[in-house]
Order: structure tokens, then C-alpha cells, then sequence
């Protein structure tokens, strides 16, 4: 399979600075994302803190972010990271079904916003799942309730159906819900998972379900979902002044990786992250070499 | 005597940022260094990796800078800081002879380029000075030899030479000098700086100068001599991740904290010390109220 030297993940501030810098200095990169940058820059109605665009719009920043990519030639592979897997030598990115290699990652996936629900996470891969391309086979000739929160999730479902012996689907966004009729769309708010040792009922404000699974899809997931093993403090990756985290070969930069919230912030770590796996590419080629 | 809330000192795209942050922000701000950035912005041909300004050359990234330290109503203050000194509630901030007060500092000074002299470090306060201004008093009547780096230098010396019996002034930069008769120009290379506890002699690459003290006046001093107490770790200023420094209220980015070296790294850093800075104003604050 085609090896990249670094995967990044994330067309924020944070992934796109990675991109260039890394781009810059020679590497064959893969970055997930949009070609839009992130919602977090085109909702912005006016930055006033960005050194270099006095009053820039964030609109107006995505796209200066769009023409430096295409100068560069760097585009992006329009796809969601499902999970990053530290395979030693390198490491397969799972994205939208497909499977990449990269010797190194770049964690700038932005955070997770919103809240989890009670039983969320004490069932994790006891019946909670994030991924129906992943888990849906268990499910084969049982129930399982989807909590969908983007069009995305009711594509995801539709696989799932065609295994599961029933599904429910609880809409969370604003989308259209296009369903076939197999799937039984319910438009309650979700309160709660329980059970014993698996998940057996998803509480809503009107009713009980007994279900064998519960697959939460939302538009992001947190990074420890998305990189196992992942070292986390206080509810970010926890990184030293290098980027580098608990697993050797990535990275994580911009607000994935603590606070402040900031773009410039999210920029300059992005910068120092493809340079410090710029510098651990070059190691491992040396090791090699003896 | 008027205390603002945060002094700045360096204009590159730490400084820059840092001031820019903390303008909008609302604080009483301090920015030392030039109008025209840096040396290191402004000397740059082309700029490929600072991101939402694409192919821009380091003449144009000053003046953008410029242009929104000018919207902000951001002036700079164009002198050089010789020496700042933590006095518990508040930082002395000594510069061009004179005296501001601060409630926090944000070092952000770049690195200081060119290697030291053998016996510099060894005789620093024993002999050695980087500041005529603060220590001629000390050569009352004796000798002294000033290793001159700038056209500031020269002044320096000359006040030196009004107390001092005699003075020796070594020329290492390009400019022309202009001097009384009373001071010897020495047109040799210094090698270095002897003596038993004091210092004792200056050595060129053709002669050895009984001296009693020697003035070193770069452009630049290192963060350890300007601001006592600082913590050093391997040639830089240590921080962590919140750009923080082993002074409580002194906050360090860019460069001068550590590699890489390089814009956006610089100007990212900048942005969190200043929020930092702000941060530790509010919890001063509250600790006052009680
Ligand atoms: C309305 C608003 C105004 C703001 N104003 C300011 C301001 O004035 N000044 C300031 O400095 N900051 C401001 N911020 C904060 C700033 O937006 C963030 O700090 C910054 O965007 C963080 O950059 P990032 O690159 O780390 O993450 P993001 O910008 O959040 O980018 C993360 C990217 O990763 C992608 N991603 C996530 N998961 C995956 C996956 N699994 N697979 C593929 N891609 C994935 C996302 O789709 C997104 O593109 C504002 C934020 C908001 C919401
Ligand atoms: C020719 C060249 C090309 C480069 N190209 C790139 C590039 O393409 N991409 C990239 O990312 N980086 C590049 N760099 C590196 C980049 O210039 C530096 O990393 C960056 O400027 C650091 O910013 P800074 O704000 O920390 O320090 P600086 O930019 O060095 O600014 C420090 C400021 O502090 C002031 N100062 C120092 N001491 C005092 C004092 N005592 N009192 C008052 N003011 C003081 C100085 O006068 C200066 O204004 C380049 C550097 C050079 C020299």
C-alpha cells in the first residue's frame, strides 16, 4: 500500500498550517478535512487576533487558507476519520470505509463539542458504538438504535439495517431524514443507556426501547475514541512544548491539544507539530540506516 | 508613578501577537521594539509557510503588522529595555535609561545570535558588563575596554570615558565611528578576557590590554541578563505549554523560548502569553478583593 510520511487530520488552522509546513519541507502528506477549513473558522463573523489580517472575516480566512493550499498543491481528501491505529512501523487510518498508512499522525481535529450521555461511556464497546461500518456485523439478527446526528449517520444506518434485525433511528440534526420504511425513525430525545453488563434499554423523554446496541454518530469524535491509547489530561491530548504525545510518531496541535481556544494558536502548533514529525521521520530513517 | 498592565518587549511576530491579543483584550499595554517589526520579518525574501498569507515577503508581513498595531491604537515605544526586575507586586522595566512599571512582563526579545567570548561568562559582574549606563560608576578612575557592536555603543562609551581614566573601544560592527580624542580606537579582534578573580586583561589577535573591566554592547543581551532570576534550560527560556515562566507574572514566547524558530510558532506563543498574562491579572485581582 501507498505510505504516506504524515497524516493529518483536520483542515483548521491547526491541519492546515501542518499541511503547509510539512508540504514545505518535502513530505508526501494526506490531510482530512474539508476544503472549506473548519466551521469554527467560516462561522467567525470578524477575528480581530489573527497577526497579519487585521480584521479578517473567517470566511475570508478559509479561503486564503484554500489559496495557499492550491499554491502548494496540497489537497485534501475530503473524508472522515473513523479511528487511527498505532501499528508500530506506521500507522492505518481508517477514513469513510477506506484504510491508509502514514508513518506519522497529526492530530488537529479540532474538540468535540457538546455533552455525552449518561451510560455513554460506561458502555463503550459494551454495546455503545461510534462507528456502524465497524460494528454493525455484531449486531447481525438483533435491535440497535442509532442516534444520528448527521446525513451522514443515516447512510450508516441504512448498512446497518441490512444485518440488524431491527432499527431504530432518532434524529439529531436539522437534516432531511430519508430512510428506507425497514428503519423505524423516532423523534424523542434520548435521556439515557443502561443495563447490566451490555446495554439493554436507550431511555427517551417519552418511551423505554430495549436494544442490543446504541451507536452514537456524531459529526466528530473524541480522540481517544479516534486513537487508541491515546494519553488524555483534563479532557485534552496531552502534549509537551514539541506536540508530541503519549504515542510515538503523533502528533496533536490547536484546540484538540488544550486551551486557549485560538486560531493563531491552533497555527503555531500546527507549524511546530509538522516540523517535529519532520525531525522523527528523519530519526527513524537514520535508525534504519544504523 | 503610571502602571500598566502588561509591558511587551520585542516586535517580532511574538511581540506583535502578544500586543494584538491583549489590546482587544482591553489591557494597558507596553510594546518595546521597532516600529518596522523585526530584523528577522523584514530580512526575509519570501515567506512560504505562514498561514492565510500566502508567497508574502518579510517586508510585507511588517507592514501588515504595522497596519494592525496602527488599527488597534497599538504604539510602540522605540527603546531598548536594558534590565527588568520582578519586585513582587509589580516588574521594573529599565529602557533607555529610563524606569516603567508593569504588572506583568511578556519576554518575546528572539534569540540573541553570535557566540560569547572565552571569559565572558566566567568574569559577568566580575569585570565583564553589558550595561555602561548601569555600571560605569565602577570604573571611577580606572581602565576599561568597550567591545562595541553598535552605533548606541558609542554613546555608551562616551559616558563611560567621563569617568573612567581610560577607555579602549574595540569596533565590531560596521558603522563609522565617531569619537573623542580621550578614548583609544583599537581596530584588533578581541580574543579574550583573563584574570585571577577580576578581570585582568583583555587579549587581541595582536596585543594584551591591562584593563579593568570590559564592556560587551551587542544589539542584544540574553534573557538571563535581562531579567535576573529567569530560568535557563539548554540556551532558552523554559516555559510550558501556557507560555509561563519560572517568575510568577513573567511570561516568555517565540524564538526566545525555544526552537523551532520560526513565525507562526512565534506568533502563536504570543497570543497565549498574552492571554496568560490576562489570566493572571484576573486571579491578582480576585486575590486582592479577598
Ligand atoms: C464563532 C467563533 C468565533 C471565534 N472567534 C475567534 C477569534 O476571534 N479569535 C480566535 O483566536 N479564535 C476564535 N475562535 C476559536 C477558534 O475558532 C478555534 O480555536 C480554532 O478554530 C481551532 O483550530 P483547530 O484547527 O484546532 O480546530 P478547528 O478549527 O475546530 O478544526 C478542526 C477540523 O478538524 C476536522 N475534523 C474533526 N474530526 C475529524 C475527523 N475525524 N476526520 C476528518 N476531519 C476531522 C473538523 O471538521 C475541522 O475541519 C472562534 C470560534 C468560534 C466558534
Ligand atoms: C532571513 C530569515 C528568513 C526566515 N524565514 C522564515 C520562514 O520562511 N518561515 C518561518 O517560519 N521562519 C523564518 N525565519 C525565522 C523567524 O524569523 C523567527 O523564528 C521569528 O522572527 C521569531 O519571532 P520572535 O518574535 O520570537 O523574534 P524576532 O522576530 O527576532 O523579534 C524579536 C524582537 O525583539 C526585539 N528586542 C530584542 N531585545 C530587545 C530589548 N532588550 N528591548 C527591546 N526590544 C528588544 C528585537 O529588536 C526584535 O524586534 C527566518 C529568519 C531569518 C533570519
Amino acid at each position: 500500500m501507498n505510505r504516506y510520511d504524515i497524516a493529518i487530520i483536520g483542515t483548521g488552522p491547526a491541519g492546515v498550517s501542518a499541511a503547509i509546513t510539512a508540504k514545505v519541507r518535502n513530505k508526501k502528506i494526506l490531510l482530512f478535512g474539508s476544503k472549506k477549513s473548519s466551521e469554527k473558522v467560516c462561522r467567525a463573523q470578524e477575528i480581530q487576533n489573527y497577526p497579519g489580517l487585521p480584521q479578517i472575516s473567517g470566511e475570508e480566512l478559509a479561503e486564503q487558507y484554500q489559496k495557499q493550499l492550491d499554491q502548494l498543491g496540497i489537497t485534501v481528501t475530503e473524508e472522515r476519520v473513523s479511528a487511527v491505529y498505532a501499528m508500530g512501523e506506521y500507522f492505518a487510518v481508517q477514513a469513510s470505509g477506506k484504510m491508509y498508512e502514514a508513518s506519522t499522525v497529526i492530530l488537529a481535529a479540532g474538540v468535540v463539542q457538546g455533552r455525552t450521555f449518561p451510560g455513554e461511556k460506561e458502555f463503550l464497546g459494551r454495546g455503545v458504538s461510534y462507528c456502524a461500518t465497524c460494528d454493525a456485523m455484531l449486531y447481525r439478527g438483533k435491535t440497535a438504535a442509532v442516534i444520528g446526528y448527521t446525513e451522514e449517520a443515516q447512510r450508516e444506518s441504512e448498512f446497518l439495517a441490512e444485518l440488524a434485525e431491527k432499527v431504530y433511528y432518532l434524529p439529531m440534526g436539522k437534516d432531511e431524514v430519508h430512510l428506507p420504511e425497514s428503519i423505524e425513525i423516532i423523534r424523542e430525545k434520548p435521556l439515557e443507556i443502561t443495563g447490566q453488563d451490555l446495554v439493554e434499554y436507550l431511555k427517551t423523554d417519552a418511551e423505554e426501547y430495549k436494544v442490543d446496541g446504541v451507536f452514537i454518530l456524531r459529526d466528530s469524535v473524541s480522540a481517544e475514541q479516534l486513537i487508541p491509547g491515546l494519553e488524555i489530561e483534563e479532557g485534552h491530548v496531552k502534549v509537551n512544548l514539541q506536540m508530541e504525545t503519549n504515542i510515538p510518531g503523533c502528533f496533536a496541535c490547536g484546540d484538540v491539544a488544550g486551551k486557549p481556544y485560538q486560531y493563531v494558536k491552533a497555527a503555531g502548533q500546527g507549524n511546530v507539530a509538522a516540523l517535529s514529525a519532520v525531525n522523527w521521520l528523519t530519526r527513524q530513517k537514520l535508525k534504519k540506516q544504523g
